[in-house]
């Protein structure tokens, strides 16, 4: 068990680099000993892959028409250098990092606008719809299935859209525990504010050191602790929107029964209804301990019943993480120093947190204890809490890493209900480990549960596979297109947390049908009758 | 203190008043004290309002072409006699039953199509659409805001789609808590077939007799128990449509990014869109027992407070209703026989319901006491607690005794954040006590809280008034627009969960915004191209 007061949050963050994820001081590096694994389980062998100077990005010429430039220039910060239109030429999926990392700059946008007002945001989506520009909202620039790549067929030139001047927290209601955000605030900026009035969001997704509201909204996030917190659409209340027909407003009632959920058709929308310029969300008050606890479990599938019974009887922790036998042999290898080693051999470690006050963590913690225990949990110590807590948002860092090895690494989720859990984690685990291995390049997948419901859970992969050097983007489209039709083929949703971005838009079809394609593209075509918000995203072509 | 275990569920319900309300057994009836405070309070002095037979009702020829009909009753059971066609002419608002009862029947619709099976549906709604043959919805019919009301200016006829034989609870998985219900199902069908396997919905709002699953995802329903269980459109996962452009179909995943949630655009879509022909619903285990208190508390804004100290510490109850003032003289005029009538006297009666096991309830109400009692809060007797338990559903029966006696009786409800509930409450008092005192018949106007959210909660006001004869409709509709009219101007929605129907849509535009009106009829043209589905509800002409 690890007991703790909850630190102040800094609004700090690391910076980002321009083929990877951020640089940071204490970044997490690869031990000698899991490299060598790696290079052994993988079979690594050639040298490391070369990476290209941000200099010799291929760039597109820009596109803009010159009036257009300088109208839009006239109405908001406008850059266009040779640094920002990389930044803001893809997102942070494995494919995004190969692509940058071998100079493909092919999708840069012509320009980067940097609004500081919704009228800025309003007027610069009115000039580029009149000019037939495409635009794409940007926030922190961490999406993983291509939400943010400009794409320019069919557009006289294509804008990114850079919300991170619009970064305030507008007002916080404490009473109504309530405050209205600007879209570029990121997850240190807002935890920092809130927490000087002892509130919280509790949103915390792998992404929180960069990602933004605007984002968490449009992408229908879920954070580490969603489980207790709630994902992010459960704490959108009110929300303002622009799209090229006009402005969108959703009010921040507690609830309503006037008719259909507006809210719930702009979370999730990705940008291609419209721009989220403002979101009033639901706060809660800052925790004052944390508790968490590290547990074994005999396997992966006894895991998960109990942490069925757990979230069933009211009883789930706010963080609640189980990893398969595959997942726990990774992460325990070469920590056998924390003296737990040798008791997960053949079992699974789960990571349980609970957050509040001291009387309600303490008393949530010790009922989650009894029932674990009863399913045949074993409590084991400190460590893998501490580990968890301190490592939270590493895998990234390490990801830019495994990349500077030439390995492949890649992670893809989904959910079920808990009858289909089952079947969904074989069929997944299986169309990974079939395709890379029938590539030569046999991979090792490993899974977690990460996020809790009464009817089922999420199913968390990550695959690591020696990179086929050439042909690094068909090795990576092989495997996730298998996936991803296990996933709808085995009755799970396409994407659990990740969003559509344009990875995920194929799948589409089969997640909603097509009447509720038609639905969507009926709303797309009443709020952007000219098509030109974030084109080719969520949405296959008809 | 009212603690016990939880009876059984009777899948028995009582029979449905051709112009009003059930008849029961046990049927509630206003005590002489109460009919005594009415004549003075309000002034009653005519004899009572005549009310015709049901062979008198007036109603339009059927309009429906022969062929059609023909071809209806050729795929579903249809039948148009005179008591079918009248028990489907309007749903059982107060407008409703004044006009049933004065006779008339003008909105009857041609014919009452009983599909048995969602392929019936959709071959109804063909043919239907084809003939250019309007088709309103209807469940269990208690739609209080003009909802089922068969509307057929510009159409070759109008049916009433009666979804009451499709009422098969399809198939129950107790592993993931999830059970698929035909939408004919009625709360006491559910909960009885529930109940034997020790599950339960947890829906009870006042229609529960009569009101079915499809009607409850139509009006993002909340039951009684929502403060605990969750409003209707938390429960429901998974649903199956039929529109006149096709089939929609919403998979029941616990969670998901992908994209917009359509779910949301069914649920709250009042047959405008399309048919709700199936529903996966996220269960409960049944409680064990119940513990139901009464509190004494100095003011409604006191009690309001300690409600939502209470909701922001994870300590509300199941059930949570505060009345004000003036319904707690109301409701304890003539009970002085429990005790607790001297102790009320200036204050406001509370009643905090906890169900579930015999641990989680007795530790959930134990913290609920501490944290009223440091609010001020009294604890009464056992008296209330059963006596709201034993009164739940009686309101709407009364509604017909006092029709009866010539007063106009009505509800009316809203929601808002907690800073501003203060506001929104004065403001829909005076707009109606205002608006009725100056037509000649000054109202009693009761409040009460009953649905609590950690930013927010409900206000539902009950009005009583003096019919006056000959003008009832005018006088409902001036009580109504104003205070309309006034929750609109005090930030409150229009409508917390009677839903919208025809009554509601003339202030959806302050609701959602002309945008968002765009987009919902942008929603409706994709699936209805014809705008067959249950014409002028819930969007106002353009």
């Amino acid at each position: 068990m690890s007991t703790g007061a909850v630190p102040p949050v800094s609004a700090e963050r690391p910076r980002m680099r321009w083929y990877g994820w951020g640089e940071r001081d204490d970044g997490p590096a690869l031990s000698e000993s899991a490299s060598a694994l790696l290079r052994q389980a993988l079979g690594l062998s050639d040298g490391p892959p070369s990476r290209v100077e941000l200099e010799h990005v291929r760039l597109p010429e820009p596109a803009l028409p010159g009036e257009v430039r300088s109208r839009l220039a006239g109405i908001s910060e406008l850059v266009d250098d040779r640094e920002a239109r990389v930044r803001h030429a893809l997102g942070r999926s494995y494919p995004d990092l190969v692509r940058l990392r071998s100079g493909d700059g092919s999708s840069a946008p012509d320009a980067v606008l940097r609004p500081a007002s919704h009228d800025e945001v309003a007027a610069v989506i009115a000039e580029c719809d009149a000019a037939r520009v495409a635009l794409v909202p940007f926030g922190g620039g961490t999406s993983v299935v291509g939400g943010v790549e400009p794409l320019r067929e069919g557009f006289a030139g294509v804008v990114s859209l850079d919300l991170s001047r619009m970064d305030a927290v507008r007002s916080v209601d404490s009473r109504s525990l309530l405050a209205v955000f600007d879209p570029g605030v990121t997850g240190p900026q807002a935890e920092a504010e809130l927490g000087r009035e002892g509130l919280t969001l509790g949103h915390f997704p792998q992404s929180w050191e960069f990602a933004t509201i605007g984002g968490y909204v449009a992408t229908r996030s879920a954070g580490q602790a969603s489980t207790g917190y709630g994902r992010f659409e459960r704490m959108v209340r009110g929300l303002r929107a622009v799209a090229p027909a006009g402005e969108l407003e959703v009010k921040p009632f507690p609830a309503s029964a006037a008719g259909p959920a507006l809210r719930e058709l702009l979370v999730g929308s990705e940008g291609v209804l419209g721009v989220i310029t403002e979101a009033t969300l639901a706060l809660r008050r800052a925790p004052e301990t944390r508790v968490y606890d590290g547990w074994w479990l005999p396997s992966f599938g006894e895991g998960a019943e109990a942490f069925r019974l757990l979230v069933q009887s009211a009883a789930a922790p706010d963080v609640a993480r189980l990893s398969d036998e595959a997942e726990t042999l990774v992460a325990t290898a070469g920590s056998s120093a924390e003296g737990s080693g040798d008791r997960l051999d053949g079992g699974c470690l789960a990571v349980v947190g609970f957050e509040g006050s001291e009387e309600n963590t303490s008393s949530r913690a010790e009922r989650c204890r009894s029932l674990l225990a009863a399913a045949g949990a074993r409590e084991l110590g400190p460590g893998p809490g501490e580990a968890w807590l301190h490592n939270r948002y590493d895998a990234p860092y390490l990801r830019d890493e495994l990349l500077d090895r030439g390995v492949m690494a890649e992670t893809l989720e989904s959910a079920t209900s808990w009858s289909n859990l089952e079947r969904l984690y074989r069929a997944v685990g299986d169309a990974l480990r079939d395709t890379l291995a029938a590539r030569g390049t046999p991979p090792i997948v490993t899974c977690h549960v990460s996020h809790l419901y009464p009817s089922g859970a999420s199913l968390y992969y990550t695959f690591l596979a020696r990179q086929e050097r050439g042909a690094e983007l068909e090795q990576w489209r092989a495997a996730k297109s298998a996936a991803s039709d296990a996933i709808v083929a085995a009755g799970g949703t396409i994407t659990h947390h990740h969003a559509v971005g344009s990875d995920h838009a194929p799948w589409m079809r089969a997640e909603v049908g097509e009447l509720g394609l038609e639905l969507l593209r009926a709303a797309k075509e009443r709020l952007d009758p000219r098509g030109i918000m974030n084109p080719g995203k969520l949405l296959p072509p008809r």
